[in-house]
């Protein structure tokens, strides 16, 4: 089984591109997780060393997207 | 049926994230289509109509998600 994460900061614009990004994968062969980063301080350092650098992204088996621009990573340190 | 209409220019950014983006969606749900806009100029407006500026782009049935950045659609007219 692969792993797609969807990472965002729960802001609209990721909670629309998470519904229909999120629901076009394949669930048969990926695992998917949703990590809200402003809720989940711990996992911002996991993300940056994935090489994010803005949310929402989308890491499919370790290969980082970056998906529009809502805010960086920078930004979601603020208001997490 | 879906569809799903990847926009790319050719370029090696976009092919890398075309592999991985275009496998993990689900093609039981999802036709999908693969449009290289250097290639095919014709469809540029049509890119342009539905909101992409930049490239690689996937439309989800006409949601338009722009992953990464290689060139805005400015920078495609110029090369195509």
């Amino acid at each position: 089984m692969k792993k797609a994460i969807y990472y965002h900061a729960g802001c609209p614009v990721c909670v629309a591109a998470e519904q229909q990004v999120v629901d076009a994968i394949d669930k048969n062969r990926f695992e998917i997780e949703i990590v809200h980063l402003g809720e989940h301080k711990a996992r911002i350092a996991e993300a940056e060393q994935a090489g994010i650098v803005s949310v929402p992204a989308l890491s499919l088996d370790g290969a980082i997207f970056h998906i529009n621009f809502e805010a960086s990573i920078a930004d979601v340190k603020g208001i997490a």
